[in-house]
């Protein structure tokens, strides 16, 4: 490992988001309350709390309101909602004082832009363009996700100068973070060596972030190639929810607890109490009645004895 | 990734022998001897196929002479056994003709030795001197395991010159190839950086083998590291079998099938027929009657649509 790794790195748990939203029952709202207490609590600074999606297309997030406006903010973490749309921002913004960042999306290929939102990509960029300009003018940081940028299920590779483009545009509408997501786990190491340091030179200012999912086991080493590649800023789910609880086995992000562990193993610094972050993590199975499939809370943290 | 990856690199199949002697349950010899079939027809050209410790004390590898005996060679693969000591040689070269490969082993750190075979590591080292040189006459290639070579759960941080000592012995003894094992998952992928470059340094000749366990997700970011590090040999297990099956998600060695699926989407070659691979593995799902933790056995491999 030649590569210099960076000193510390910025962590989203989206969690409360990417993960609540894939589980098959609506899980009461006190408890997501509960339990994005307990993640400020073990020392993410960075919590995206809800998604304001249409309620009859995705139940499990119909109470974004109720989340914002219960929820009790810890001091120095900044709260996150997605947006899908302008009514979606319009929604959110009855509770504007309760967050401070409000992230935006769409895909880097075409089929998969079209099966999620049912929109060509250009059609996505035109209202993402007027949807961000608001957000800003609220007040909002703006960070725009970009899914399947390492490749997609539907059309195989994504040409990285596609994914770049839009990410230009991204930047240009107001956003001042882009996360690139694997979304479906078919990103390995070699590939994204390099990826990061490239977008570096098309994007200039804005904070680039990574967003991995698990999906075929080798979250963790794209992670790892990420940061020789410069990267300072990641995404990743608690317990490792998210992606589709059926068939078992079958992950979404990147768990929380596994990447802390790992990254603060090799001395980069987290912020987070892995203590306290995998208690939320054994909440949460309590209040799903299932095992999560994150490592650490069956292997729980290396002890060196020291 | 400055580092150039090779071109190629050698698995060692181990989860007839470390996967089926965590199973609660005796897998029936027959089902044995068809799984390492199949593992030999998806492309694995060295399969570790049983051990000889007493059968009191690991009852699931009580059959290795029949294990042996009955199983199909395929052209082209060494098959090895475990071996813990010279009445184990014994009994495993009454089957002389049927395997070629003897893998020995013992711990870098003196308390887990102690609770694993009972002896010191000193203990362990003259026994392991005749018990090698037998093995060298009887004709067979042999390999040297150090367990706890990354960290142990009792003695926390191993040196690496102590372990680097005891490699040289083994080598001195006749082994060609030593095995580093992470035996409780406590590798980070910083700390494997520059292992194998020193380990070379010190070993000369020897053939120099990574064996990852995943047991804090880490596994795959550590073989990154050490495919940056110069190693071309690793070991792991079908299904992901292996570790405590008790609690769920406790998990062993890394997935034979997860690592093929990063080795070849990153170029380095494996020969292995990753889709018959995975049918082996779903072979062995039905046999042992649950899921295994192997990801590309639910997230298929990746298709990129050429």
């Amino acid at each position: 490992m030649a590569e210099e790794l960076p000193k510390s790195v910025r962590i989203r748990e989206v969690g409360p988001r990417d993960g609540f939203q894939n589980e098959p029952e609506v899980i009461p709202t006190e408890e997501k309350v509960r339990l994005i207490g307990k993640l400020g609590d073990a020392g993410l600074k960075r919590i995206e709390v809800t998604s304001f999606v249409r309620p009859d297309v995705i139940p499990q997030l119909a109470d974004g309101v109720e989340v914002l406006s219960r929820m009790e903010p810890r001091e120095g973490v900044a709260y996150s909602v997605l947006i899908p749309n302008r009514r979606g921002l319009e929604r959110a913004l009855e509770q504007r004082d309760r967050f401070q960042e409000a992230n935006f999306f769409l895909s880097a290929s075409e089929t998969h832009n079209r099966k999620n939102v049912n929109r060509s990509i250009a059609e996505s960029l035109a209202d993402l363009e007027g949807t961000i300009g608001a957000a800003r003018d609220a007040g909002l940081r703006c960070e725009g996700v970009i899914s399947t940028s390492f490749g997609c299920p539907y059309e195989g590779e994504v040409p990285r100068g596609r994914v770049f483009e839009i990410a230009e545009r991204l930047a240009s509408f107001g956003c001042e973070e882009i996360a690139f997501g694997d979304t479906t786990g078919m990103a390995n190491p070699r590939q994204v060596g390099g990826f990061f340091a490239a977008a570096r030179e098309r994007l200039g200012e804005a904070e680039l972030t990574a967003h991995f999912h698990n999906t075929r086991g080798q979250g963790l080493a794209n992670v790892l190639a990420a940061l020789e590649d410069g990267v300072e800023s990641l995404e990743s789910s608690f317990g490792e929810l998210g992606g589709c609880p059926v068939p078992p086995g079958s992950t979404g992000n990147i768990s929380t607890e596994d990447l802390v562990s790992m990254l603060e193993e090799m001395g980069v610094g987290t912020g987070v109490d892995l203590a306290k972050l995998i208690e939320a993590s054994a909440e949460a199975q309590k209040v799903l009645g299932r095992p999560l499939g994150a490592h650490l809370l069956t292997a729980g943290p290396i002890d060196w004895h020291r």
